[in-house]
């Protein structure tokens, strides 16, 4: 069941390295720890590899990259690659400037990443560049795409980069490019939250470190409690709270969240 | 009415790229994405133009300035010129290291603002500046400042920079140099809360983006919502309730915020 | 009475400079806020000193530190030195890796602390690399720590830097060398929030700088204060919150603690 997989990251308490951006990182520590798991922010090229070395797990997100902290993901990333440790990839604003662009494809040459996870117009963005047409606005046909053009994309990329993909939208996506689930928890209202993507993407560290033995049932599972949370978080809301005490709300449900109610309330199914 | 700046951001849902500090950044996003607009945050030299470009307004605060996000500054705010988007400047801090006024005194020699919004002590510098007297330390005659003397020197600093000028405070006073408004919404408690003066300058460029044939109107709307809010919020805050659930509530009320409600409560005036 | 150490903070309103870690900042700048102090962060090496020159104390946490603040820790340090403000010290992950270890060495050898604070980890490594044995990894060890040892150590590295050292845990540790305090407030839940251990960094820099003439009973104010908040916002917290609001709570009750609360609910005593 689903829920197991929350259970042993809050058994192993995985420490998760995180190479991130400065607008959400804090609810991301908060969150890594409402799950279970320690968070470790360290993104100076000198301590880079070497943090990636004592942690369960690299978290790598382009959120606000900049040419230092892009030289302590590739430092990080390889290191990690070296020692088998799982790194995920949160490609935020690929596709949405060259520098950008520049950085998501050099990581995807340098790091083998075991988890991908973004929303359609990054993912499309990823696998749209690794055929060489680099800079084309996918914005546009990401919006008209249907759940069956981005399993595609997930599967296709997935098997290009030997990983996992996630790909979160209204329907999330999670693919190892042979099997493919479609998740459908998750409130439209969590878009007015920054940062929970980002969020999950950390999530997905922990869990993929504690359940090292099924990535894709890691990942999955962390999908559907980001959304499972969102849904908690909503009803909690009272009709003068906002955006900003739902935040708060979503962050308290994974903390309290249990096996129990991940299992009765995930909504997947294989497609 | 004011209202209608509101309702005009949440129909338009510009996009606002920030450079902003890391103190604050996550409230600012929260705030953007609350009154309906989208968040963006790049600071990289490398992308900072292109981003510039794809957005709808540019938001430039120098809280936790530093060399690399100084240039990101330049480089966003000569492309954002180049192409007529609009730029507001925040500028944290103007007048209390010799570093800071440089910046600032630059930000304003490359870059043609559209909006300056800062407390007194900061827009008295900016104003004094311009004039040769830099390294003056205006504190003290800030606090003996009453609303005319106020109103005077963004009325000055407005013609000087032909923008529109903004000082937030007991009364925050809004002009463009020829109208001139005074507006008393808002609580002293909101100083208790770091980065309220933050979210306003996010807003007011969220506001402007959305409202291009009047920005003075846009501007003073986000000043008076963002008072209403602060009142809102205190209302709604329980006797054990202090200045952290104080920030939630008043990013709450910017969310929940109608027009109508804006309408009813902004209090503004012409001086 | 310990509580008279947080009025002189809401009388002083001093200014803390914090050159601190983008993770858990904001939570500092708002916890600052709530004891009655006011916060500045500004980390870029050219405005360090002359930040630290304005400010009323110094607040140096290496939580995220990399070459550029780490210059303007140097800075911003030996330049409180001169002029006799108070320098707190929070060597967050001294031990971890070897660029933060030799971080924490220089800062040591370069800046003269008033205050130390950290968990038994930290405070570990500082006391055993001053004695010439770095890159033993003391995290074992710490976990069997018991009270007498903490404070054996506290004791020993407080007289070898000349300055007080807090030691964070179950049960905090703050002596100067000569007197030894233990404090039994707090709760095992305060972990599952990141920056209760930032927050009271920042804290004891306002409670050293209104407190100038006692700085040992300020920082034993201040940890019971941290732990007092802790207790009153555990209490507060309903059954389903987590720990997203919980760290709303503890703001809020420093933000609302009086001096009687805190005398009647610190639980401290000289070991």
């Amino acid at each position: 069941m689903i829920g197991s997989y929350l259970d042993r990251v809050r058994t192993a308490c995985p420490l998760v390295h995180n190479i991130t951006n400065y607008v959400t990182v804090n609810d991301v520590a908060n969150v890594i720890l409402a799950v279970g798991a320690s968070p470790l922010m360290a993104d100076a090229p000198e301590e880079a590899a070497h943090m990636a070395s004592i942690a369960s797990a690299l978290n790598i997100n382009m959120g606000t990259v900049n040419s230092r902290t892009f030289e302590a993901m590739l430092l990080a990333g390889r290191r990690a690659n070296d020692i088998s440790k799982p790194v995920v990839f949160d490609p935020v604003g690929a596709g949405a400037s060259p520098f950008r662009n520049a950085c998501a494809s050099k990581l995807l040459d340098e790091v083998r990443f075991d988890v991908i996870k973004g929303n359609a117009s990054e993912i499309n963005f990823l696998y749209t560049g690794a055929f060489g047409t680099r800079g084309v606005d996918v914005s546009d046909a990401d919006k008209a795409s249907d759940i069956s053009v981005l399993a595609a994309t997930a599967r296709n990329l997935a098997n290009n980069e030997g990983c996992i993909v996630a790909v979160t939208g209204a329907v999330d996506v999670v693919s190892d490019g042979r099997k493919t689930f479609a998740v459908s928890n998750g409130r439209a209202e969590m878009e007015k939250i920054t940062g929970t993507g980002c969020q999950l993407s950390g999530m997905v560290a922990a869990f993929v470190a504690a359940n090292p033995a099924d990535k894709l049932g890691a990942t999955l599972a962390a999908v559907c409690a980001m959304g499972v949370a969102g849904e908690i978080g909503f009803e909690k809301l009272n009709s003068d709270e906002g955006n900003s005490t739902y935040r708060n709300r979503i962050i308290d449900a994974l903390n309290l969240m249990t096996a129990g109610t991940l299992n009765a309330r995930a909504k997947y199914r294989e497609i």
